[in-house]
């Protein structure tokens, strides 16, 4: 069968793919085409599991009714340096652009500025939205709670904390811009998943069961957690991040956490927060880029262990696929090109992606 | 002999005794003061390596000429919502002191504020600062780059990173207020140097040797490195840490940091970052703590592991010990006791603390 090779597909046609589904579930012609941005910019970074791959289950969501349609983003608290933005259970990826962009408008007057929202919803990739201050000469730090919760408490059982991940942007000169984006558990579900399939064992330091003894058979996962980074220190570095993504911003965090793959109506009060702050408050922009350029090839050539190859700083890989994939394009498997072209039928969406 | 066992004393009579010594060595009594009230804070906080058990170090350093004792501490950049504040090659306790204070002078007129520090020093406990807004009801986050390089990049053997730490606070109603302070490596070099006493092995997952091979003897701790929290994502977060601390302040970090344990004349150039924020920017103060003591104690009341005691959030066990503290006093042990009074002779200190 000619669908069971993995095929590539030039990011522009992905893009209307993905906005051509979302029009026809109702979305109108503009947040399809954010959403589609956003998911593209995912997949072309190179994180699969935060593009087209999502674009099923987002599908399924909006016809279960757990998406709000025709929504209004709007701040309800606002000054000049921070809002608090009411994602009105729009896409993730339209409330998260609004107060991406509401924050560089901020920073741009100002210097700095801090948008937190609530009443959203999944968003996606991270350093999608790190990253668009970048292109304006600004810092990015975004920080939202996880959609699901997959770990306990340090020292607990109950699982009632998410990945909950951090992304930080800093521009760069010639230099790939600077892009973390970490989740605070040492490996996502996704591997454990994975390692399931491939039938292998885990290393120590992935899971844990209920006594807190290594687990490493992902076949057992059901009946471990995941391990958050450097033990108590990933803990408390999730906790702030619930904290400063969820509470503050009235959204949700810990047990009123809405797993969005088990329940698809229930409204999921998702909390977000960007900030984005002018190099040039700081330094005089070429001077810090030069800066930036200089400490990064210090890190990169600097001696490397027997046997590696390269020193990558942050980002620094998926800046590169980026560029592989905006000429070569974006591959998808068999499994999801299936998928995506059952979808296209049901919606009757003109490109079946042959 | 009676310096033989571990004695206790009031904070305010360490405070004073740091203080005096600090004013024996030429410190303006209001720096002088200003060094001592931090200093004690952490010691308070039962953060002992970062407390009084550095004023040896800290006084050879200033008779070593490495501190500026007539400092001009100023901002050269400045605006509404950020400043670059110049350190002036000042003790670091008196630069991230008027930088936090300015920070919060800032925040509170505009809700937000990023304040930057170059020409600083080794300023103690990261906490101390980012704890400081939380008493006008303001998130504080405090970065810095450390004072020496241990640890390589990822995939390196080249040690030109440090431990640099972040601290995020975030006041709460009834509960404490939430403190992290945490390095981006596993453990600190100290933990290493206290295994090798014990003549302890240490677990795998702390350092690894030149090949990345486990490295669990500690007196071998010169052959190997620490290794960052969750691998690849600490060694990412570590040098976003260094970029926003270091580089976009123009302080040290990578190759030109100074090791301030070895070398104590030559101008640190430390940098360090803090940013407040006002909470009521989101909600309104009371409900936002009410809200932060219901994820708190859900989170401590969550099930337990079998054989743990308690839930800990972020921070709890330091206010518990700074609570303990302020009545009980403050533990010094013999070593540390027999230094200080040799100190106490050297500067003239009429408390010999007997």
């Amino acid at each position: 069968m000619a669908s069971e090779t993995t095929r590539t597909f030039p990011a522009k046609r992905l893009e209307a793919f993905i906005g051509s589904a979302f029009t026809a579930l109702g979305l109108p012609d503009r947040d399809a085409a954010v959403c589609a941005a956003r998911m593209t910019e995912s997949d072309l970074r190179g994180v699969d599991t935060h593009g087209i791959f999502r674009l099923p289950h987002y599908c399924q969501r909006i016809r279960a009714g757990g998406i709000n349609l025709r929504p209004t983003v709007r701040p309800v608290r606002e000054n000049a340096v921070t809002a608090l933005v009411d994602g009105d259970n729009a896409m993730g990826q339209v409330v998260m652009t609004y107060a991406t962009q509401l924050a560089i408008a901020k920073a741009a007057e100002t210097g700095l500025a801090w948008i937190g929202t609530f009443n959203g919803n999944h968003a996606g990739c991270a350093a999608v939205y790190a990253t668009m201050p970048v292109a304006r000469d600004m810092v990015g730090m975004y920080m939202t709670v996880a959609n699901g919760n997959h770990m306990p408490p340090w020292g607990g059982v109950e699982k009632i904390l998410g990945t909950n991940p951090i992304s930080v942007a800093i521009p760069a000169g010639q230099e790939p811009p600077i892009a973390l984006d970490i989740a605070t558990t040492v490996v996502a579900q996704g591997k454990v998943k994975l390692a399931a399939q491939k039938g292998e064992t885990m290393p120590v330091g992935w899971m844990i069961d209920r006594k807190g003894q290594p687990l490493t058979d992902p076949k057992r996962a059901s009946e471990g957690f995941l391990l958050p980074i450097g033990g108590y220190k990933g803990y408390g570095l999730n906790v702030i991040i619930g904290m400063l993504a969820g509470v503050l911003n009235g959204a949700a965090f810990g047990r009123n956490v809405v797993d969005f793959s088990q329940d698809l109506a229930t409204r999921n009060n998702s909390g977000h927060m960007i900030l984005a702050m002018r190099v040039d408050n700081f330094q005089p922009v070429e001077h810090f880029k030069r800066e930036m350029d200089r400490v990064i090839r210090e890190i990169r050539d600097s001696e490397r262990m027997e046997g590696v190859d390269r020193i990558w700083l942050p980002g620094e890989i998926e800046f590169g696929t980026m560029q592989e994939r905006l000429t070569k394009g974006i591959p998808l498997n068999p499994a999801l090109l299936a998928q995506l072209r059952q979808l296209a039928e049901e919606l009757r969406v003109s490109d079946r992606l042959e």
